[in-house]
Protein backbone atom coordinates (compact mmCIF):
# COMPACT_ATOMS: atom_id res chain seq x y z
CA UNK A 1 0.00 0.00 0.00
CA UNK A 2 1.19 3.79 -0.63
CA UNK A 3 2.15 5.82 1.78
CA UNK A 4 -0.54 8.50 2.55
CA UNK A 5 0.72 12.07 0.79
CA UNK A 6 1.51 14.55 3.37
CA UNK A 7 -1.37 17.69 2.61
CA UNK A 8 -2.63 20.35 3.98
CA UNK A 9 -5.92 20.67 2.10
CA UNK A 10 -8.71 17.79 0.59
CA UNK A 11 -10.50 19.54 -2.31
CA UNK A 12 -13.51 17.71 -3.83
CA UNK A 13 -15.05 16.94 -6.90
CA UNK A 14 -18.95 17.83 -6.07
CA UNK A 15 -21.35 16.25 -8.56
CA UNK A 16 -21.25 12.91 -8.17
CA UNK A 17 -18.62 13.10 -5.12
CA UNK A 18 -20.49 14.28 -2.39
CA UNK A 19 -23.92 15.01 -3.78
CA UNK A 20 -25.86 12.22 -5.70
CA UNK A 21 -27.36 14.29 -8.39
CA UNK A 22 -29.37 12.10 -10.12
CA UNK A 23 -31.62 11.14 -7.95
CA UNK A 24 -32.29 14.39 -6.43
CA UNK A 25 -32.60 16.14 -9.95
CA UNK A 26 -35.34 13.19 -10.85
CA UNK A 27 -37.13 13.90 -7.23
CA UNK A 28 -37.73 17.31 -8.21
CA UNK A 29 -38.45 17.19 -11.74
CA UNK A 30 -40.95 14.22 -10.98
CA UNK A 31 -42.37 16.72 -8.84
CA UNK A 32 -42.68 19.24 -10.98
CA UNK A 33 -44.28 17.21 -13.56
CA UNK A 34 -46.99 15.30 -11.21
CA UNK A 35 -48.01 18.78 -10.26
CA UNK A 36 -48.98 19.57 -13.99
CA UNK A 37 -50.24 16.04 -14.95
CA UNK A 38 -47.61 15.11 -16.84
CA UNK A 39 -46.07 11.84 -17.52
CA UNK A 40 -42.24 11.41 -18.88
CA UNK A 41 -38.85 9.26 -17.35
CA UNK A 42 -37.56 11.59 -15.29
CA UNK A 43 -34.32 9.80 -14.73
CA UNK A 44 -33.62 10.40 -18.81
CA UNK A 45 -34.21 14.35 -18.14
CA UNK A 46 -31.73 14.06 -15.64
CA UNK A 47 -29.41 12.29 -17.47
CA UNK A 48 -30.22 14.67 -20.41
CA UNK A 49 -29.28 17.86 -18.56
CA UNK A 50 -26.66 16.49 -16.88
CA UNK A 51 -25.25 15.55 -20.54
CA UNK A 52 -26.10 19.39 -21.48
CA UNK A 53 -23.89 20.42 -18.19
CA UNK A 54 -21.03 18.77 -19.60
CA UNK A 55 -21.03 19.40 -23.32
CA UNK A 56 -21.55 23.61 -22.06
CA UNK A 57 -18.45 23.24 -20.37
CA UNK A 58 -16.51 21.79 -23.38
CA UNK A 59 -17.69 24.60 -25.07
CA UNK A 60 -16.55 26.92 -22.68
CA UNK A 61 -13.11 25.58 -22.32
CA UNK A 62 -12.84 25.41 -26.20
CA UNK A 63 -13.73 28.81 -27.12
CA UNK A 64 -16.96 28.58 -28.53
CA UNK A 65 -19.01 29.59 -25.99
CA UNK A 66 -17.79 32.94 -23.86
CA UNK A 67 -17.76 32.15 -20.07
CA UNK A 68 -20.71 31.65 -18.80
CA UNK A 69 -21.29 29.92 -15.59
CA UNK A 70 -23.34 26.64 -14.71
CA UNK A 71 -26.38 28.20 -13.52
CA UNK A 72 -26.81 29.81 -17.08
CA UNK A 73 -25.21 26.72 -18.65
CA UNK A 74 -28.03 24.48 -16.85
CA UNK A 75 -31.00 26.93 -17.42
CA UNK A 76 -29.68 26.85 -21.64
CA UNK A 77 -30.39 23.29 -21.42
CA UNK A 78 -33.31 22.86 -18.98
CA UNK A 79 -35.39 25.59 -21.90
CA UNK A 80 -34.11 23.20 -24.44
CA UNK A 81 -35.51 20.02 -22.73
CA UNK A 82 -38.67 21.46 -21.34
CA UNK A 83 -41.12 21.15 -24.43
CA UNK A 84 -39.51 17.92 -25.07
CA UNK A 85 -40.63 16.47 -22.08
CA UNK A 86 -44.41 18.19 -22.39
CA UNK A 87 -43.11 20.91 -19.58
CA UNK A 88 -43.28 23.89 -21.86
CA UNK A 89 -45.83 25.25 -19.09
CA UNK A 90 -43.55 26.01 -16.58
CA UNK A 91 -43.58 29.69 -16.18
CA UNK A 92 -39.90 31.86 -15.32
CA UNK A 93 -39.71 31.74 -11.77
CA UNK A 94 -41.11 27.90 -12.08
CA UNK A 95 -38.09 27.84 -14.45
CA UNK A 96 -35.55 29.53 -12.17
CA UNK A 97 -36.72 27.62 -8.88
CA UNK A 98 -36.48 24.08 -11.33
CA UNK A 99 -33.29 25.03 -12.13
CA UNK A 100 -32.10 25.95 -8.91
CA UNK A 101 -32.56 22.50 -7.80
CA UNK A 102 -28.47 21.99 -8.70
CA UNK A 103 -27.93 24.01 -5.23
CA UNK A 104 -30.16 21.64 -3.39
CA UNK A 105 -28.69 18.23 -4.09
CA UNK A 106 -28.39 15.85 -1.36
CA UNK A 107 -25.27 14.52 0.10
CA UNK A 108 -24.27 10.48 0.00
CA UNK A 109 -24.97 8.78 3.19
CA UNK A 110 -21.01 8.91 4.82
CA UNK A 111 -20.75 12.16 3.08
CA UNK A 112 -20.77 14.97 5.41
CA UNK A 113 -19.73 12.32 8.73
CA UNK A 114 -16.55 11.90 6.33
CA UNK A 115 -16.09 15.60 5.83
CA UNK A 116 -16.66 16.66 9.41
CA UNK A 117 -13.58 14.12 10.45
CA UNK A 118 -11.55 15.14 7.89
CA UNK A 119 -12.54 19.09 8.49
CA UNK A 120 -10.59 18.52 12.13
CA UNK A 121 -7.01 18.24 10.30
CA UNK A 122 -6.97 19.18 7.00
CA UNK A 123 -8.72 22.36 5.30
CA UNK A 124 -11.57 20.79 2.77
CA UNK A 125 -13.01 22.39 0.03
CA UNK A 126 -15.17 21.62 -3.12
CA UNK A 127 -13.31 22.51 -5.83
CA UNK A 128 -16.38 22.11 -8.69
CA UNK A 129 -17.30 23.26 -12.21
CA UNK A 130 -20.21 24.51 -10.09
CA UNK A 131 -20.36 28.30 -9.39
CA UNK A 132 -19.64 29.83 -6.19
CA UNK A 133 -23.55 30.53 -5.55
CA UNK A 134 -24.50 27.23 -6.28
CA UNK A 135 -21.84 25.51 -3.92
CA UNK A 136 -22.73 28.43 -0.88
CA UNK A 137 -26.39 27.37 -1.24
CA UNK A 138 -25.78 23.56 -1.63
CA UNK A 139 -23.40 23.25 1.13
CA UNK A 140 -25.97 25.42 3.49
CA UNK A 141 -28.96 22.99 2.62
CA UNK A 142 -27.36 19.83 2.52
CA UNK A 143 -25.28 20.57 5.67
CA UNK A 144 -21.45 20.28 4.17
CA UNK A 145 -19.08 21.68 6.52
CA UNK A 146 -16.38 22.70 4.22
CA UNK A 147 -13.94 25.32 5.16
CA UNK A 148 -14.12 28.16 2.04
CA UNK A 149 -15.56 27.47 -1.28
CA UNK A 150 -13.53 26.84 -4.48
CA UNK A 151 -15.34 27.01 -7.69
CA UNK A 152 -14.31 26.47 -11.65
CA UNK A 153 -16.20 30.35 -11.53
CA UNK A 154 -13.08 31.91 -9.71
CA UNK A 155 -10.29 30.46 -11.82
CA UNK A 156 -12.18 31.33 -15.24
CA UNK A 157 -11.60 27.52 -16.64
CA UNK A 158 -13.49 24.95 -16.32
CA UNK A 159 -11.69 21.36 -14.94
CA UNK A 160 -9.80 19.17 -16.02
CA UNK A 161 -8.24 22.50 -17.33
CA UNK A 162 -5.41 22.96 -15.06
CA UNK A 163 -5.39 26.11 -14.44
CA UNK A 164 -8.91 24.97 -12.47
CA UNK A 165 -6.71 22.83 -10.22
CA UNK A 166 -3.96 25.15 -10.38
CA UNK A 167 -5.54 28.54 -9.60
CA UNK A 168 -7.47 27.24 -6.45
CA UNK A 169 -4.47 25.71 -4.68
CA UNK A 170 -2.43 29.24 -5.35
CA UNK A 171 -5.74 30.87 -3.22
CA UNK A 172 -4.99 28.53 -0.50
CA UNK A 173 -1.76 29.93 -0.59
CA UNK A 174 -0.46 26.17 -1.43
CA UNK A 175 2.06 24.35 -2.92
CA UNK A 176 -0.07 21.81 -5.09
CA UNK A 177 1.49 19.02 -3.83
CA UNK A 178 0.25 19.51 -0.58
CA UNK A 179 -3.38 19.85 -2.17
CA UNK A 180 -5.45 16.21 -2.40
CA UNK A 181 -8.29 16.28 -4.91
CA UNK A 182 -10.87 14.05 -4.44
CA UNK A 183 -13.19 12.70 -6.79
CA UNK A 184 -14.96 9.71 -8.37
CA UNK A 185 -14.07 9.99 -11.70
CA UNK A 186 -11.01 9.44 -13.19
CA UNK A 187 -11.08 12.08 -16.09
CA UNK A 188 -10.54 14.91 -12.99
CA UNK A 189 -7.96 13.15 -10.87
CA UNK A 190 -5.80 12.39 -14.12
CA UNK A 191 -6.17 16.24 -14.59
CA UNK A 192 -5.29 16.94 -11.40
CA UNK A 193 -2.47 14.52 -11.44
CA UNK A 194 -1.33 16.57 -14.31
CA UNK A 195 -1.77 20.41 -12.85
CA UNK A 196 0.64 18.70 -9.67
CA UNK A 197 -2.33 17.97 -7.35
CA UNK A 198 -2.14 14.01 -5.11
CA UNK A 199 -5.12 12.12 -6.17
CA UNK A 200 -7.63 10.37 -4.01
CA UNK A 201 -10.15 8.09 -5.93
CA UNK A 202 -13.43 7.25 -4.15
CA UNK A 203 -16.19 5.15 -5.97
CA UNK A 204 -19.45 6.16 -6.42
CA UNK A 205 -21.30 2.72 -7.81
CA UNK A 206 -24.78 4.37 -7.73
CA UNK A 207 -24.10 7.53 -9.20
CA UNK A 208 -25.69 6.51 -12.58
CA UNK A 209 -28.42 4.26 -11.08
CA UNK A 210 -28.41 0.65 -10.63
CA UNK A 211 -28.23 0.29 -14.27
CA UNK A 212 -25.45 2.78 -14.60
CA UNK A 213 -21.50 2.34 -15.47
CA UNK A 214 -19.33 4.02 -13.12
CA UNK A 215 -16.13 4.26 -12.45
CA UNK A 216 -15.21 2.07 -10.33
CA UNK A 217 -11.72 0.71 -10.85
CA UNK A 218 -9.75 3.96 -10.45
CA UNK A 219 -6.32 4.11 -11.45
CA UNK A 220 -3.49 2.59 -9.91
CA UNK A 221 -1.13 6.03 -10.22
CA UNK A 222 -4.03 7.78 -7.80
CA UNK A 223 -2.49 8.16 -4.06
CA UNK A 224 -5.55 6.96 -2.38
CA UNK A 225 -8.00 4.69 -3.20
CA UNK A 226 -11.23 4.56 -0.64
CA UNK A 227 -14.82 2.95 -0.88
CA UNK A 228 -16.57 6.35 0.50
CA UNK A 229 -15.86 9.44 2.82
CA UNK A 230 -15.10 7.43 6.11
CA UNK A 231 -13.18 4.72 4.19
CA UNK A 232 -11.55 8.29 3.07
CA UNK A 233 -10.98 9.29 6.37
CA UNK A 234 -9.67 6.66 8.36
CA UNK A 235 -6.72 6.30 5.40
CA UNK A 236 -6.16 10.09 5.82
CA UNK A 237 -5.58 9.07 9.94
CA UNK A 238 -8.49 10.84 11.18
CA UNK B 1 -36.82 53.06 13.30
CA UNK B 2 -35.50 52.05 10.05
CA UNK B 3 -36.90 49.13 9.03
CA UNK B 4 -34.97 45.95 8.71
CA UNK B 5 -33.62 45.46 5.36
CA UNK B 6 -34.57 42.37 3.46
CA UNK B 7 -31.47 40.84 2.85
CA UNK B 8 -30.37 37.62 1.69
CA UNK B 9 -26.30 37.92 3.07
CA UNK B 10 -24.84 39.48 5.35
CA UNK B 11 -21.16 40.10 4.29
CA UNK B 12 -18.63 41.27 6.84
CA UNK B 13 -15.23 43.48 7.21
CA UNK B 14 -12.67 41.12 9.18
CA UNK B 15 -10.18 42.74 10.66
CA UNK B 16 -11.65 45.43 13.38
CA UNK B 17 -15.09 44.23 13.12
CA UNK B 18 -14.82 40.60 13.61
CA UNK B 19 -11.29 40.04 15.17
CA UNK B 20 -9.45 42.36 17.35
CA UNK B 21 -6.45 42.58 14.84
CA UNK B 22 -4.37 45.19 17.60
CA UNK B 23 -4.34 42.43 20.67
CA UNK B 24 -3.60 39.73 18.51
CA UNK B 25 -0.78 41.23 16.66
CA UNK B 26 0.81 43.15 19.65
CA UNK B 27 0.78 39.69 21.67
CA UNK B 28 2.60 37.42 19.47
CA UNK B 29 5.11 39.99 18.33
CA UNK B 30 6.16 40.89 21.86
CA UNK B 31 6.45 36.84 22.77
CA UNK B 32 8.60 36.89 19.27
CA UNK B 33 10.68 40.28 20.73
CA UNK B 34 10.87 38.12 24.34
CA UNK B 35 12.27 35.06 22.68
CA UNK B 36 15.17 37.20 21.52
CA UNK B 37 15.50 39.40 24.31
CA UNK B 38 14.51 42.76 22.56
CA UNK B 39 12.70 45.40 24.21
CA UNK B 40 9.78 47.77 22.64
CA UNK B 41 6.67 49.38 21.84
CA UNK B 42 4.41 46.35 20.13
CA UNK B 43 1.31 48.01 19.94
CA UNK B 44 3.09 50.69 18.18
CA UNK B 45 4.53 48.05 16.07
CA UNK B 46 1.31 46.33 15.30
CA UNK B 47 -0.07 50.24 14.34
CA UNK B 48 2.79 50.52 12.34
CA UNK B 49 2.53 47.84 10.35
CA UNK B 50 -1.32 48.35 10.02
CA UNK B 51 -0.18 51.31 8.73
CA UNK B 52 1.46 49.71 6.00
CA UNK B 53 -1.16 47.43 4.99
CA UNK B 54 -3.35 50.74 4.23
CA UNK B 55 -1.08 52.08 2.13
CA UNK B 56 -0.28 48.98 0.40
CA UNK B 57 -3.69 48.62 -0.55
CA UNK B 58 -4.37 52.21 -1.78
CA UNK B 59 -0.59 51.63 -3.76
CA UNK B 60 -2.58 48.59 -5.60
CA UNK B 61 -5.83 50.13 -6.63
CA UNK B 62 -3.89 53.20 -7.83
CA UNK B 63 -1.85 51.56 -10.04
CA UNK B 64 1.23 52.36 -8.37
CA UNK B 65 1.88 48.58 -7.71
CA UNK B 66 0.86 45.31 -9.37
CA UNK B 67 -1.90 43.44 -7.89
CA UNK B 68 -0.41 41.48 -4.74
CA UNK B 69 -2.30 40.20 -1.70
CA UNK B 70 -2.62 40.93 1.81
CA UNK B 71 -0.17 38.53 2.71
CA UNK B 72 2.70 40.01 0.52
CA UNK B 73 1.95 43.41 1.69
CA UNK B 74 2.38 42.32 5.39
CA UNK B 75 5.21 40.90 4.45
CA UNK B 76 6.77 43.73 2.56
CA UNK B 77 5.77 46.23 5.34
CA UNK B 78 7.29 43.76 7.67
CA UNK B 79 10.72 43.24 6.33
CA UNK B 80 10.63 47.12 6.60
CA UNK B 81 9.69 47.08 10.75
CA UNK B 82 12.33 44.40 11.45
CA UNK B 83 15.45 46.24 11.44
CA UNK B 84 13.75 49.24 13.25
CA UNK B 85 13.14 47.25 16.48
CA UNK B 86 15.78 45.56 16.45
CA UNK B 87 14.46 41.98 15.24
CA UNK B 88 16.54 41.95 11.97
CA UNK B 89 17.67 38.97 13.18
CA UNK B 90 14.34 36.53 12.18
CA UNK B 91 15.40 34.18 9.79
CA UNK B 92 13.29 33.42 6.94
CA UNK B 93 11.27 30.70 8.67
CA UNK B 94 10.36 33.09 11.97
CA UNK B 95 9.35 35.53 9.30
CA UNK B 96 7.21 33.87 7.75
CA UNK B 97 5.50 32.27 10.96
CA UNK B 98 4.99 36.04 12.22
CA UNK B 99 3.77 37.33 9.25
CA UNK B 100 1.01 34.68 9.39
CA UNK B 101 -0.18 36.26 12.66
CA UNK B 102 -2.68 37.81 10.46
CA UNK B 103 -3.89 33.91 9.74
CA UNK B 104 -4.71 33.78 13.68
CA UNK B 105 -6.23 36.73 14.79
CA UNK B 106 -8.68 36.42 18.03
CA UNK B 107 -12.29 37.17 17.29
CA UNK B 108 -13.90 39.88 19.41
CA UNK B 109 -15.73 37.84 22.34
CA UNK B 110 -19.89 38.18 20.55
CA UNK B 111 -18.03 37.44 17.21
CA UNK B 112 -18.59 33.23 16.95
CA UNK B 113 -22.15 33.63 19.24
CA UNK B 114 -23.97 36.25 16.48
CA UNK B 115 -22.33 34.91 13.74
CA UNK B 116 -23.55 31.19 14.09
CA UNK B 117 -27.26 32.98 15.35
CA UNK B 118 -27.14 34.90 11.94
CA UNK B 119 -26.25 31.85 9.97
CA UNK B 120 -29.74 30.48 10.41
CA UNK B 121 -31.22 33.02 8.46
CA UNK B 122 -28.62 34.05 5.92
CA UNK B 123 -25.49 33.10 4.27
CA UNK B 124 -22.59 35.00 5.92
CA UNK B 125 -20.05 35.56 4.51
CA UNK B 126 -16.38 37.77 5.11
CA UNK B 127 -16.21 40.56 2.29
CA UNK B 128 -12.25 41.66 3.39
CA UNK B 129 -9.34 43.03 1.52
CA UNK B 130 -7.67 39.61 3.34
CA UNK B 131 -6.24 37.19 1.00
CA UNK B 132 -8.40 34.06 0.73
CA UNK B 133 -6.00 31.62 2.41
CA UNK B 134 -5.34 34.16 5.18
CA UNK B 135 -9.20 34.47 5.52
CA UNK B 136 -9.95 30.48 5.49
CA UNK B 137 -7.20 29.91 8.04
CA UNK B 138 -8.35 32.52 10.30
CA UNK B 139 -11.57 30.90 10.07
CA UNK B 140 -10.45 27.49 11.10
CA UNK B 141 -8.23 28.76 13.57
CA UNK B 142 -11.21 31.04 15.15
CA UNK B 143 -13.59 28.90 14.81
CA UNK B 144 -15.86 32.11 12.60
CA UNK B 145 -18.88 29.69 10.91
CA UNK B 146 -18.64 31.31 7.57
CA UNK B 147 -20.66 30.18 4.54
CA UNK B 148 -18.03 30.93 2.13
CA UNK B 149 -14.64 33.32 1.75
CA UNK B 150 -15.14 36.32 -0.18
CA UNK B 151 -11.57 38.32 -0.62
CA UNK B 152 -10.72 41.61 -2.58
CA UNK B 153 -8.71 38.53 -3.75
CA UNK B 154 -11.34 37.25 -5.54
CA UNK B 155 -12.70 40.53 -7.00
CA UNK B 156 -9.27 42.04 -8.38
CA UNK B 157 -9.57 45.24 -6.55
CA UNK B 158 -9.38 46.59 -2.74
CA UNK B 159 -12.54 47.96 -0.97
CA UNK B 160 -13.52 50.51 -0.86
CA UNK B 161 -13.58 50.56 -5.03
CA UNK B 162 -17.00 49.27 -5.58
CA UNK B 163 -16.04 46.44 -7.82
CA UNK B 164 -15.10 44.46 -4.43
CA UNK B 165 -18.56 44.73 -3.24
CA UNK B 166 -20.17 44.16 -6.65
CA UNK B 167 -18.58 41.14 -7.99
CA UNK B 168 -18.91 39.78 -4.39
CA UNK B 169 -23.10 40.43 -4.81
CA UNK B 170 -22.34 38.75 -8.29
CA UNK B 171 -20.39 35.87 -7.19
CA UNK B 172 -23.37 35.47 -4.35
CA UNK B 173 -26.09 35.17 -7.18
CA UNK B 174 -27.75 38.22 -5.56
CA UNK B 175 -28.85 41.38 -6.41
CA UNK B 176 -26.87 44.04 -4.73
CA UNK B 177 -29.61 45.27 -2.40
CA UNK B 178 -30.15 41.57 -1.15
CA UNK B 179 -26.44 41.66 0.58
CA UNK B 180 -25.92 43.68 3.81
CA UNK B 181 -22.19 44.65 4.43
CA UNK B 182 -21.63 44.92 8.15
CA UNK B 183 -18.12 46.99 9.04
CA UNK B 184 -17.00 48.98 12.09
CA UNK B 185 -15.93 51.64 9.74
CA UNK B 186 -17.11 54.01 7.84
CA UNK B 187 -15.22 54.43 5.15
CA UNK B 188 -15.99 50.70 4.18
CA UNK B 189 -20.15 51.14 4.62
CA UNK B 190 -19.88 54.09 2.72
CA UNK B 191 -17.86 52.36 -0.34
CA UNK B 192 -20.56 49.51 0.11
CA UNK B 193 -23.75 51.72 -0.22
CA UNK B 194 -22.17 53.45 -3.77
CA UNK B 195 -21.44 49.84 -4.75
CA UNK B 196 -25.94 49.06 -4.41
CA UNK B 197 -25.23 46.99 -1.00
CA UNK B 198 -27.25 47.76 2.14
CA UNK B 199 -25.36 48.57 5.14
CA UNK B 200 -24.78 47.65 8.97
CA UNK B 201 -22.45 49.73 11.27
CA UNK B 202 -21.27 48.38 14.48
CA UNK B 203 -19.24 49.77 16.79
CA UNK B 204 -15.87 48.62 18.02
CA UNK B 205 -14.88 50.62 20.39
CA UNK B 206 -11.82 48.57 21.63
CA UNK B 207 -10.13 48.44 17.95
CA UNK B 208 -7.48 51.08 18.59
CA UNK B 209 -7.02 50.06 22.06
CA UNK B 210 -8.11 52.05 25.16
CA UNK B 211 -6.50 55.70 23.42
CA UNK B 212 -7.69 55.04 20.33
CA UNK B 213 -10.26 56.96 18.84
CA UNK B 214 -12.30 54.72 16.82
CA UNK B 215 -15.38 55.14 14.39
CA UNK B 216 -18.36 55.34 16.95
CA UNK B 217 -20.74 57.19 15.70
CA UNK B 218 -21.56 55.68 12.51
CA UNK B 219 -23.89 57.50 10.09
CA UNK B 220 -27.65 58.09 9.87
CA UNK B 221 -27.68 56.77 6.12
CA UNK B 222 -26.44 53.49 7.54
CA UNK B 223 -29.27 50.56 7.14
CA UNK B 224 -28.66 49.17 10.63
CA UNK B 225 -26.02 50.08 13.59
CA UNK B 226 -25.68 48.11 16.18
CA UNK B 227 -23.62 47.46 19.23
CA UNK B 228 -22.03 44.39 18.57
CA UNK B 229 -23.05 40.99 16.53
CA UNK B 230 -25.69 39.58 19.53
CA UNK B 231 -27.45 43.36 18.70
CA UNK B 232 -26.96 42.88 15.53
CA UNK B 233 -28.58 39.12 15.30
CA UNK B 234 -31.24 40.24 17.70
CA UNK B 235 -32.33 43.34 14.70
CA UNK B 236 -32.12 41.00 12.17
CA UNK B 237 -34.83 39.09 13.62
CA UNK B 238 -32.61 35.35 14.64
Amino acid sequence: MKPVPHVDALVFDVFGTVVDWRASVTKDVADVARGMKVQGDWQKFADEWRTGYHDGMRRVNAGEWPWMNVDLIHRRKLDELLPKYGLSGLDEPERDRLNRVWHRLKPWPDSVKGLSRLKKRYVISPLSNGNFALLTNMAKSAGLPWDCILSAELTGRYKPDPQAYQKSADLLGLARGRVLMVAAHVGDLRGAQAAGLRTAFVTRPLEYGHQGTPDTAGDPSFDVSAEDFIDLAKQMGV
